[in-house]
């Protein structure tokens, strides 16, 4: 049983293996040889004031890289109006976040490692497919709505399908946003543009990628133009018309929302991935179109739209996939005894 | 971050101490103060012939008790005609099923240890818990019906709730049967009786309770007396008009099964806790009958029912709650360091 830390895990994968990890999973998914479990959130008050606690349980088994993963998130969350704040709570001010690998040979645990630098680089790698599948393939000008860790990962993941020239970043704090254009800038080698206004931002681009922890609509059915693409990690991002009027229009996976066990005094949060007058239930999955099954993009003057609004669990396990593969070929990470995870005892 | 092993895990809860957490956390259950994650089962083919892949997650969260819980296993099934067969093959012939706990107040993990203690003991925690609710408190001859490891914790549950003065136990290898018998009553200071066949053992019982692997029925309608209690962890146990004729019925929990996710290619086999024209869904649950929201037995002379059917993940955060408290307490347990299993980055 390997335990990897974040610093460990981020020299393990980088984001075009993570990309292609996912691709080839997809495909396994689409074609049944593979699932996701039903993602799973139990939910009651926290102990501090306007606190809610969450416990967070996706999984997948994809049995042609012979893992399955479990990714499970402890959250202590504080409700702000606009958002949810996860606290540090966890000794040394920290997070509890964790993916599990096991063998789907032997059944044995694997792998235990934070979640922190896989989850936003599965969800911006599954935004890239989502956009290879989609968006023309000589887009060359993003647009980037949000500064923040899920625009980070975005924009490595962006750079990893398209030749991009220049991606044109709008968020709210000129500062932040700066400073972020900046750093990309110098992580990628491509040119990054601060703009103070989303639709200046938007205005141009062949790709709009909508990155941000709001409940507020970000991106308007007027900025649309022929044979734009517009990628979305939450519904509330986009103008409801703005969905309505693409030609090709997929979703990551069908089902909005996991299976919630909610105690009862807890009053949940507006939904921030429903989509008014959209049935997520009708829309083609990403998997479906990456194994063929349903068309992308067909002309050049289509507007597309990929709708990320909600992770699949077996990602985990494709992307843990590589990360432990890696790290035994590394000789990377602390090696605990097998057996402290395993039993004689059947049940 | 404690790490136990079943060895300890024994040393640390015993059946009285996991039938009182699973009656506080019911109560809390029933009044929305608590809930289980919802079960997700995410099966696919199996490497060697004949075989499934069974990844399953439950969970739970407790407020009151501090502590949420994540129960999974990962497990190569071999399928043979009349039953399932876990495999033993994590390094040194083992099996993998674990439960970690967690702090709600802080997020942190607190413990992992193997579930196979705590598995058959909960599972007959709850059926002690429905005799207790639902049996005459007068009663004192008890049917059994199975010797395995489901059966053997069903022995040390109802000692515990009953004042128990013999046992009458039925499987159908008389070699094992008697072992079985010699082994319980010597663990229990309770009077064993072997009987040759299952109406032999149910003739003149209090309670019956059956508890095995079959597939096949087990228990029938004729042999019901008035007064008399019948327990059930497989609905396929009981001839459908046995349970049609009890007065008071209740189930553990009225979802059957887990939210399932099965690769295309595997064929499930026939549920086996489905019991032909019994809705499960209008049942009243153990729980609701613990926090006194539904009666349970009002006369000495009613038949009564529980149907032990599926687990909740809410009965591993009261049992491990236990075992957590009693280990540090006693100082038992590996520890390790928990910013392995912590981040500093937030997703």
């Amino acid at each position: 049983m390997l335990i990897l830390n974040n610093a460990e895990v981020t020299k393990l994968i980088d984001m075009r293996e993570c990309i292609a990890a996912l691709e080839d999973a997809y495909r396994e998914l689409a074609h049944g040889r593979s699932v996701s479990a039903v993602n799973s959130d139990a939910i009651t008050p926290g102990c501090l004031h306007d606190t809610i606690y969450q416990f967070k349980l996706n999984g997948g088994v994809i049995p042609n890289v012979g893992i399955a993963a479990l990714r499970l998130d402890s959250d202590i969350i504080k409700r702000e109006p606009r958002r949810q704040v996860k606290l540090a709570l966890a000794p040394g001010g920290r997070y509890t976040g964790l993916i599990m690998l096991f063998s789907t040979e032997t059944s044995e645990p694997l792998a235990i490692f934070p979640d922190g630098i896989v989850n936003p680089m599965r969800v911006a790698a599954a935004s890239a497919l989502g956009a290879k599948y989609l968006a023309r393939p000589d887009s060359h000008t993003v647009a980037l709505i949000g500064a923040g860790w899920q625009a980070r990962s975005q924009v490595m993941a962006i750079v990893a399908t398209h030749e991009v020239r220049v991606i044109r970043c709008y968020s709210p704090t000129a500062e932040r946003r700066d400073a972020f254009c900046r750093e990309m800038q110098h992580l990628t080698g491509v040119k990054m543009e601060s703009c103070d206004s989303a639709e200046r931002a938007v205005s141009g681009a062949d790709i709009v990628l909508c990155a941000t922890n709001t409940n507020e609509t970000l991106f308007f059915a007027r900025w649309l133009k022929p044979g734009m693409h517009v990628g979305t990690i939450r519904g509330a991002e986009l103008e409801p018309a703005a969905v309505m009027q693409a030609d090709v229009l997929a979703v990551h996976e069908r089902k909005l929302s996991g299976a919630s066990a909610v105690a009862k005094s807890v009053v949940l949060a507006k939904d921030r991935m429903a989509i008014p007058g959209v049935d997520i239930e009708r829309l083609p999955t990403l998997p479906e179109i990456i194994a063929g099954m349903v068309p992308g993009r067909t002309t050049p003057q289509q507007i597309s739209c990929f709708l990320n609004l909600r992770g699949i669990g077996l990602q985990f396990a494709a992307v843990g996939a590589v990360i432990y593969r890696k790290a035994l070929a590394k000789g990377i990470g602390r090696e605990l005894p097998t057996e402290w995870f395993t039993e004689d005892e059947v049940s």
